[in-house]
């Protein structure tokens, strides 16, 4: 297999076009939902209307607030702290006061902008459903609800679905830090050894992303066991690779925001008749939900699509509720690829295709790939794990 | 000034004794606030009880929930998909649910935890406030909030009663990460060059502190600009160091979940008469908030000896809205240093004294240093800032 070893990464930040695009498509969603606005307390919701980067989120003190009104650009009503930061993005109405304030962090801010919102819908839509949570204090929020004209109605499903489709711009970020990653995970075999720990293997493969082009590695399970893993989502600890061992790497690695999610499995030394068998069939059921991750299909029909493959080996039941899922400014977005789900998938969404199973009681294993949907059918941005199981010596 | 190159790292992970005993001050506060449980969905306050660690709390899709009863060890109610590394804390009791679950994403499941309850006051206490975010569906929150025969109330003060004082073992955690970065930023200058970009002079940071021993770098902040810096919270970008810039450069890098939070400053090839009059200034200040911070005293306190150095040359607000924090499993926590703020200092809390000031119109300098409060008065965790300027050729 080829791979090439240095992709050139696209351009840092977005055109102030992309975000009217972004803009002009939030509005048109919105107004279907009948809402005369989105308030957005989330980072990954701010930043995808606003180009707004900043590791201060890391820093849970402050709410930060982003108002889309059906009408007109958004504006931000932020701690004074990021008022310089926000002033290099393309948002023009920036409110700003002295945050942490205990007696008013924000709100009366807020007060003022949602009494001069233009009203067509009496209605205000918020991150109050699946997948989303209220990045501000639950007695905050009910301070605006008692106070405000406006009806708060969930907007969940109005975000998602402007969010879940991909712009081409957005799908060459991911498409660049999938590649990136797909090629230190293929280089693996050759810089690791047997008898290295879980945290050496892990240091070594960060190293590699990190000069391959990638900002940030916020999630690296390393996880090795004997003839399986018994959980995929700790990171790594001291123990050394052994003989036997099925080492287990899954990350989500950035670029310029953008994640990528996707896993790789290797034998260290040799590998049991089971585990190749597993590893074979898993393949199998990755390539089974590719190829069905097509537009107009739904995501119950990739489940479905997978499960066939895997059904007859799931002696015991997967346990992590889905089978893939969307990906983008979050490691893990909407939709799920779960039984019976009827959510369309549509072109130029970005999917996981992740199945996995509990081959023998506590012995996992789970394969995981990044594909885009275009018109003509599923694309990899992946770079598919090899056919048989890699042996690290 | 002498600095230990290699400091021994504490342990990782923390007893069942020192688990029983934070359940136990648990316990005492949650009585004095008339509470029969707490409820806890955010990752900070899971792992402070629990010592859970994942970085899959990046991955927004699932709530997790944990319930502390008044009378009985802590109550996990979690994804199926975090059972097994939940199994490997001392929590016993364990519940779970496959997530994500559009019909019932673990509401089910709380409620026959809510319905077991033992009852005295008749009330839980949840994430409601000050620098706290409910992390779970709002919609969901309120099904709980409708169903329940208790009441709901705010916790947000009696869990930072539990958590802004810190235990030995935490305060040697915290410890080992400030003296570990203390000795990174204090050998900088050996290794980095005018010419360089700031992109690059984070890598060569950052990989030094990972090789002290640091598990992760969340918040990086590196910033430099002519006679000063614009903002403090943006990432690093491509701009090369030139003379006569200053260099700002933040971080909160964590050992086994727990955070430094401190900053430093260097001069580019020179430094005007002014910048270096400011450093002395914020150097004095920081002298002064550090020495402030006694048992006893208020964050008003500490907010009055450091603005009293720096009033004279605030020229231009300080627009942080306080002059330093606590922190520990978060990179900022209560208490805030804050204007006429009466929160009182107490033996065992961990806190960052951070003057700031804008000395001209778009020019800013920070100081921050990180102390453990002793009864015998404040202790640096951090190696001071050199009292002069460095200077980078």
């Amino acid at each position: 297999m080829e791979i090439s070893r240095k992709l050139e990464p696209p351009k840092k930040g977005f055109s102030v076009f992309e975000f009217e695009e972004r803009l002009l498509r939030a509005h048109s969603i919105m107004h279907k939902h009948k809402l005369d606005a989105l308030f957005l307390t989330m980072p990954a919701n701010i930043r995808y209307f606003t180009g707004f980067d900043t590791q201060f989120f890391h820093s849970p003190t402050r709410p930060w607030f982003l108002v889309i009104p059906y009408n007109k650009k958004p504006i931000a009503v932020i701690p004074e702290i990021g008022k310089t930061l926000m002033e290099m993005t393309w948002v023009e109405d920036i409110r700003t006061w002295d945050s942490p304030n205990p007696n008013d962090d924000g709100i009366s801010l807020l007060f003022s902008v949602f009494k001069d919102l233009k009203i067509k819908f009496n209605s205000v839509g918020a991150e109050l459903g699946m997948e989303m949570s209220l990045r501000m204090p639950w007695i905050d929020f009910n301070k605006l609800l008692e106070k405000q004209k406006q009806t708060f109605l969930d907007a969940t499903q109005a975000i998602w679905e402007i969010r879940t489709v991909k712009t081409k711009a957005e799908i060459n970020h991911i498409n660049f830090i999938c590649k990136a990653v797909s090629s230190c995970y293929y280089s693996l075999p050759k810089i690791i050894n047997l008898g290295e720990t879980e945290r050496q293997v892990s240091e070594k493969l960060k190293k590699n992303i990190i000069d391959s082009g990638a900002d940030s590695i916020p999630f690296m399970p390393v996880v090795s066991g004997q003839n399986g893993v018994s959980q995929i989502i700790s990171g790594p600890s001291d123990k050394e690779l052994e003989k036997g061992d099925l080492l287990f790497i899954d990350t989500g690695s950035t670029y310029d925001g953008y994640f990528c999610d996707f896993d790789r499995n290797y034998a260290i030394g040799n590998a049991s008749d089971e585990v190749r068998e597993v590893y074979d069939l898993l393949w199998l059921a990755t390539e089974a939900g590719i190829n069905a991750a097509k537009p107009g299909a739904t995501t119950g029909d990739v489940w479905l699509a997978i499960n066939k493959i895997i059904e007859d080996k799931k002696l015991i039941k997967n346990n992590v509720g889905r089978l893939g899922h969307g990906l983008g400014l979050q490691l893990t977005e909407p939709p799920s690829h779960s039984f019976k789900n009827e959510t369309k998938i549509l072109e130029n969404m970005v999917l996981t295709i992740e199945p996995g199973l509990e081959y023998l009681p506590g012995k996992l294993m789970v394969h995981e790939e990044n594909i885009l949907v275009t018109k003509d059918g599923p694309q990899l941005l992946t770079t598919r794990a090899p056919k048989e199981l890699p042996i690290i010596n």
